[in-house]
């Protein structure tokens, strides 16, 4: 483990989480109260940093910013599992000072607890198992048919998904812990945390066992 | 005909059914009545989710989703004829399922019938050959000119045709009888199907005329 | 000049007209009134189907589907001064034939003029003439710089256009003309046509003199 | 320093000025106080001609168009320091020359000065911090890992930018600058300019420090 891919992974979810939380309290401040226009943005804006960071910062650590891609990673043998807890650990560091690099650049307090109270429930749970599937797909996926296309798979899956899913797609553990750090329109209430992310690694565990078979290699 | 492969076509067109019908589902939800708002929303997101499954189920099956393609590809002897069947039906399938999974992730009566009546009458039938057609061309010209771009041919030109046809461009058997199970957004009354699919047959045939002679390579 | 070439630029034509008018329609109607709502849909489309055409049919006849680029080509010498003519016929011809077949789509009177008297006035020419100048641009620097990019160069360039010019850049006299058949959205008063292409053939003269010594190899 | 090079630098740094001021103005005018909207039509038309400008000109002469980027590559001894003066000024000079242009596109008065003034705070100031780290970030990254994506890096980023930092991102002193001579929606008081650009320069002797680190090859 050295410290370039910590950084790597470090700056890269705190720019991720930059533009899931800034473009959320931007469109939503700009949009009139229509939240079609305002997630639109949202996921416009998340799709373009997530090109940049992962095109920029794969060769580097491989651009996870993402618990459940590195334990999946890891449970293919392709991450060391010594150094899956650091890399778990700095991507929920860099998510958190993301979201409060964020909140200094719109003005807002810095410390943040969300009351967002509407990201709960079975049908959410199961759109994050679906979500976080999918995401595990086109990666994986991307790796068997074309690595080069992996940015912009991801990016554009996850510009969708923000509209194909319920939960509007969270699909990773510390984008889950940092969102609960703020109140704004991208925020979950941190009470609905561990179930997003208990759903989430069921999807690992499901997209391990499947995707094995899709993906196989004759 | 491996099972592989049917487990790609059946995935892939139960993706893009959530797609579409999911990114309808939140599109119109949050559009306040702005349908051309829901209707970008929706596009975006469809091509979103054809660019993510063709790049990474191409390899494995061809990346169909679609009954009128795998039949072009057959007619061309590209695809065996003892596949076409299997191929069909497992896009069938995997589209309800789709919409299933579609209707359970947005807390919706997982069994359901199309009530909307406006995708009827001679323009859309129109609308359907031309959606179809122009769907064959930029498959069958990117074969000729550059394969690699295929994903992303069929992803933008089906976010466009959502706006250039009457119809929003089925221009796919599966998705059409899938769409009748799903009484939201993206929804065609069942009565409505037959005639959708005859079109899109209709330009299978003018296709595997025309764009023989178009793309004949010299 | 062979039958397949003028096939392509003609159905290239036809293609690139059923966007522009298409999602003109399409999204007026749906817009609630909301000109830039409309026009981001128009202009998204647009950009979509420009890609779809010029990859598939430049390996066949270059893929200029606008009188303005086969001057400018005829000019350097990389098109047939013979080959001209049929060109600029065959490109008014399919613009033509596509904005009817995009009437029959939409259930219009096939036959229609356009009454949009807003296109004219010294402003929006010498728009025209930044908006054709910086279309030859992007496609002599793609040509110099990166081939395989300007399907990509010139759909995002238009896309962009729309935008930052006040006649949302036409830029093309057989879109120009074929435009001035269509009383909708992307409509032209035909009385406005002349100047346009006026203004777009200044352009060609401009860009001519301008590239070359911009994009001369040392 | 040859005049090639020059010319590029000018005429893209003017094309940017089209861009940003352009589809500001058209996009202000038709989105019925909907700032969201006419926000989402500017950071696309802009990002769609940063892909092209850097495209085409970035094999003439680096495709900089921004003082801070010519400063952070003099910085790493990739620009020779006689160049840069020319280099700044010359975009200085196009940026201007390009609001100009536009303002007649448009129908307005040559001669402005921006009245917009909210564009200051130490929110905002961070977050031209933050803008232009970024900017270097996906430059010298994408230089690192993969210099073909370096057109498509800076478009998407820029896109997204206008929504992730408070400031929408202007991230180059000679756009500040420019946009300070156009009272229209992207405007800037000319009194809040100095303030951003040194922002802007911070961000280059952080970006020199910590990109360095980051981005270091084995």
């Amino acid at each position: 483990m050295n410290a370039q891919k910590l950084l790597a992974e470090g700056l890269g979810t705190a720019f991720l989480l930059i533009s899931v939380i800034g473009s959320g309290i931007m469109a939503e401040t700009l949009a009139q109260g229509n939240v079609a226009l305002a997630l639109l943005a949202n996921a416009i804006a998340t799709g373009c940093m997530l090109f940049a960071i992962i095109t920029t910062l794969g060769p580097i650590s491989g651009a996870h910013f993402n618990p459940a891609v590195s334990l999946a990673f890891a449970l293919r043998g392709d991450l060391p599992w010594k150094d899956f807890g650091p890399y778990v650990l700095i991507q929920i560091i860099g998510g958190i000072l993301g979201v409060w690099a964020c909140h200094w650049m719109f003005d807002q307090s810095i410390l943040q607890t969300s009351a967002t109270m509407h990201r709960t429930g079975v049908s959410q749970w199961f759109s994050e198992i679906v979500a976080t599937f999918g995401l595990l797909f086109v990666i994986f996926g991307g790796l068997r048919s074309k690595p080069e296309a992996i940015p912009t798979l991801v990016a554009l899956y996850i510009t969708g998904a923000y509209w194909y899913t319920s939960s509007t797609s969270f699909a990773n553990p510390a984008v889950t812990i940092a969102r609960g750090f703020s109140d704004t329109f991208a925020g979950i209430y941190p009470g609905h945390i561990v179930m997003f992310i208990v759903m989430q690694l069921i999807a690992v565990g499901i997209g391990h066992v499947v995707l094995r078979i899709l993906f196989a290699e004759e």
